[in-house]
């Protein structure tokens, strides 16, 4: 089966934890050797991640050495990709015993500059503030802002994912057993002007939905959203809360989610089960048993 | 033809620029007019890149954020490559109008923990400082540092390249017409553990070095250094200076050289011309010119 395991931000760094290189790098390891027994199930594998954290801390980081110059986010987003591809082949390439090829390709997403996202941002980046600070800091740097639980945070565009430049090399590299790390924070955003040329563009898409994406355009069989809790929940937070096993597409309609939980992850996975794949949501660690059905929540068009 | 084309610093960043991500497009722009010259005239092309002014910028931007808690330099190097990696591929894809597959693959490389260069750090990366501020620097962050003409600069070690652990995917990469852009900042350092486990190390691989390696590990035909100076000069600096349209390994020795200017390009070109390669140095705008022996220095074993 070829399965394309999408990391959470959570994978990489837990909610608390400070963004240090050496606890990423801890989390990493972690996350590498779940997804190690993947392959030595015989499956080929596609990893994509998140970049949540860093692309904000980054912005910060350029703040603070040239306050009100940050780089664009396509570019924050191709040097969160170096960073965190290369932790996480590092990690696999250890976890496997140097016994297959890994390689991380750096992936451009097209997308539509006319995608309504763009003037209805909605995606959190960087640490939580202070209304007041989150205000300031707004007015300083150009951010849009938004509420997030009882904090403020930056929010940028997350438009559709639309088309993959590199799809037939990461189709080549898989035929050929190759493990790829790809599509990094959900790809680095670019649009194509009227002259057909690529132009980054100030976007951070979502992790999940372009998995989805990238898992249906290179045919893929099966795909993971892996994240810190075991399964979606009926009744979430309440204390009659039960994880499923399997939820319908119609039923994930239902669900009273929190706002920032679930929800991506519950959409991008039915839009891979719509288009006949296996799709799953549950714990990093227990990667493989989702994929055999013995663990997480198992999106199906209908019960069967 | 197989060419290995190496991007000096210059190609980015031309001296006194400043280093926005505007400033390096544009630059990058004019290197892919350049290069994809090459790709027009029907050779095979991978593409490394330099990364000094770079890393050291990510390291203060670390610094001033979290002042004393930067990112050791494998994982900064990993992000120079996922940014630098972007905007050439972008532009490549643009010069050659989508006529070839273009990536950007991340590289580790692996060094010797034991290699001399760690005990006697070389490698110049980041700003100019005063002889003063240089050394405040060195006593907060734990920078070594070393004069640069009238300046002061932090150096880092700068091991030699010894294995490129994903080489055979490179080669099916470029067997498959891909163009790839690799190595970038010469390669990510790692070394091997006592378990053969990799491991990030802080250093920097000389780019023209690394780039020497990997066209030798590659099979190429052809390594072009490319930098913003027409050719290796004779008398560099006198009223007699010549530009030498030849250069014998036997006398590369004999140039007296300014430090920190042509000498590592010109090692890496001996090194490529003994192993029986194509080795130029000269001006990325006359790339092609370069290939056919009608611009820059051929560096040659004997004169023919």
């Amino acid at each position: 089966m070829l399965v394309v395991a999408a990391l959470g931000g959570n994978a990489l760094l837990q909610r608390g934890q400070p963004l240090t290189a050496q606890v990423q790098r801890e989390n990493v390891k972690v996350a590498a050797r779940a997804l190690a027994e993947i392959v030595k199930a015989g499956h080929q594998l596609v990893i994509t991640h998140g970049n949540g954290p860093q692309v904000g801390l980054l912005a910060l980081q350029n703040d603070a050495y040239t306050p009100g110059e940050s780089y664009p986010l396509d570019v924050l987003g191709a040097q969160t990709a170096g960073m965190i591809g290369y932790l996480i082949e590092q990690e696999m390439e250890n976890a496997l015993q140097h016994s297959c090829p890994i390689v991380t390709l750096l992936t451009q997403v097209v997308v539509d500059l006319n995608d309504p996202a763009f003037s209805n941002p909605t995606k959190y980046i960087g640490p939580v503030y202070s209304q007041t600070e989150a205000e300031q800091r707004a007015l300083k740097s150009g951010w849009q802002i938004a509420q997030d639980g009882d904090k403020w945070r930056r929010v940028v565009a997350s438009p559709q994912p639309l088309e993959i430049p590199d799809l037939q090399v990461l189709q080549l590299l898989v035929a050929q057993g190759t493990v790829v790390i790809c599509n990094g924070g959900g790809g680095i955003p670019v649009v194509r002007d009227a002259d057909n040329n690529l132009q980054g563009i100030e976007a951070v898409i979502d992790k999940d939905l372009s998995s989805a994406f990238l898992a249906k355009q290179l045919g893929a069989d099966a795909l993971l959203l892996l994240t810190d809790v075991e399964a979606v929940y009926q009744g979430f937070g309440t204390p009659e809360a039960q994880p499923l096993s399997t939820l319908t597409i119609a039923e994930s309609h239902e669900l009273n989610l929190p706002a920032g939980s679930m929800g991506p992850k519950i959409n991008a996975a039915c839009s891979f089960a719509e288009s006949g794949g296996f799709s799953a949501i549950g714990r990093l660690s227990e990667a493989l048993a989702l994929l055999s059905g013995q663990a997480g929540t198992h999106i199906v068009a209908e019960h069967s």
